[in-house]
């Protein structure tokens, strides 16, 4: 369904049945395409949505002369459930929204994006499916679930599993959040603006390096001191989001495993045995919440899967869809690399 | 003068004028002793406390056998200002209490307890002075503020300046506490429990290390599950805490600077020039927040030290007085060593 008024189509899913056992009513798939899909139907990338990520986001990656080259590809990215634009606690039909919007596992955001790939477009073989954070854990998560349809997979600075500490870290984050009494359970009338900002100085710690404050690396990007970094970067992207939404989020990254449905129960090993793509795992060298070392221990156990850190001091943000130049080029190299074998 | 209710006495130090240009009113400093001051007076050691630490939990690492035995040495446990033992926002009189305690440095802190140890016993010597995390930071300040007094320094999991990124963790535990309207500007009448609780998340993530979790560590120390140490450890030490007195110390914390005084005026270099102790400097080698290359990059500048990391998944609390046997019989040694010559 096309929709005008706005720089996306919309699948509409119908009712979930989700992992969880809940019900995810009337579901809308949000997506944007990028170049056309070829007769053989052989040229399609999947590009995933990061957390508090919309297409939009992913956009500064997409180009022409990038890996990702609409003149080649056909590109498809689906937003994550949970980030605004598809169905999210803050777009829902009452009384299903807000604090009582269903829990939605990655296992359910990447089988409806596979109902989206090939029943609204026919699509039997993906060339690529890549994405960053949370988009590396759909990443892994296409390349498990459909091992015979996913020729390569990029995941970037995300895991298979969440790692514990990566659940701690979010606990952090969560608590941050809620501390603020404007939160309400979820019921609130107006933002939790002090629980929003906590999150966002909370997470400034968090998702670049020791080193990237070391060197102050925000001055070379134009914020004029620490304190407008945390305000303008931090705070700013945090606020502007709602806060249900993001805790919809976490819940689905906290509880992201490759592993965890019906056909691997649980058996971590057997989910990643199971991923025939051709991969490289691209992990942040100082990403501090999706170490390299989780990912070291997930490629040993890939078929064909190469480990390749990004050698940067920007943490987890290294491989961000365009946060810098550097090592944006850094992923494109290897996109592109990937995509020519 | 002897207090017989408490297990520590306490030096009356007058009004103290602070480097921030504020005055702590009535500063008491408390202290605990162990052992006895030889004739020569030559048998020193300060142990000063760590952030949200008071002097008894600095007494599992001191005993006969160990390096601070008690038998040899005369140790002073000199307790922070803002730790609820020494002065601090919950036991400051009004109206200079709570949200209105001053703003008190590591050079104020370190400059009264060079008075008491002068000034109440007559020392002129310190054959060591040694600490963790915070205590670290006041080791590295007695060493530079003191050149001629301190023999011997091993501070632990601590740098002589808070780095930037040290700084960003901190204003995120601070704005977890802060989001909880129950804290009012420090003018609460029951605890922020929900902020505190929510620091408690916050820290867990940052104290310990991301291999500490992925081996489960916790159940090796007892604790039934991750929730389990998350409440039980973690937001437990915080809610049995003060905000007004946790946020005076991460006030501290934020501005711990050896050259932020009038000696050195923000000369880092020569403030760390300054250090003529013998010096074995520990961070731990999973340390997220005090990470080794801070202390790496001190250690060069001064003129008789060593670094010597503890190879170690505890992160932080590899070092933490008596917090895990290994890494504290790696500590021990080391103070051991320094001693013996």
């Amino acid at each position: 369904m096309a929709n005008n008024a706005v720089d996306y189509e919309i699948f509409e899913a119908g009712d979930l049945e989700l992992k969880s056992g809940e019900t995810l009513r009337g579901a809308r798939l949000a997506y944007k395409t990028h170049g056309n899909l070829n007769a053989n139907k052989d040229n399609v990338v999947v590009f995933p949505t990061f957390f508090g990520g919309k297409h939009t986001q992913n956009e500064g990656v997409i180009g022409e002369g990038r890996a990702l080259d609409p003149n080649k590809y056909f590109i498809i990215v689906p937003n994550m459930f949970g980030n605004s634009v598809s169905s999210s606690p803050s777009n829902a039909m009452p009384p299903y929204n807000r604090g009582r919007f269903p829990s939605v596992s990655l296992y359910d955001n990447v089988s409806c994006q596979h109902r989206l790939v090939t029943e609204v477009f026919g699509i039997g073989k993906i060339a690529l499916v890549t994405g960053w954070s949370m988009g590396a854990q759909q990443t892994f998560q296409w390349g498990s679930l459909f091992p015979d349809m996913v020729e390569r997979i990029v995941p970037v600075c995300g895991s298979a599993k969440t790692s514990r500490h990566n659940f701690v870290f979010l606990e952090g984050v969560k608590a941050a959040i809620t501390a603020d009494d404007a939160w309400a359970g979820g019921s609130y009338e107006k933002p939790p603006l002090k629980g929003l900002k906590a999150m966002g100085r909370v997470y400034a710690g968090w998702a670049v390096s020791q080193a990237f404050y070391r060197e102050e690396i925000y001055l070379d990007l134009g914020y004029p001191s620490l304190e407008d970094y945390l305000v303008d970067f931090w705070e700013a992207r945090r606020i502007s989001a709602d806060a249900n939404d993001l805790l919809s989020m976490i819940w689905t990254w906290q509880n992201a495993d490759i592993s965890d449905n019906h056909l691997h129960n649980g058996d971590f090993s057997k989910a990643l045995g199971a991923i025939k793509a051709k991969a490289i795992v691209m992990p942040g060298r100082t990403d501090l919440y999706f170490p390299p070392e989780d990912n070291e221990a997930e490629v040993v156990q890939m078929p064909n899967a190469e480990l390749r850190p990004i050698e940067s001091i920007w943490g987890h943000l290294a491989g961000g869809p365009g946060f810098n130049p550097v090592d944006s080029s850094f992923v494109d190299d290897a996109l592109k690399e990937i995509l020519a074998n």
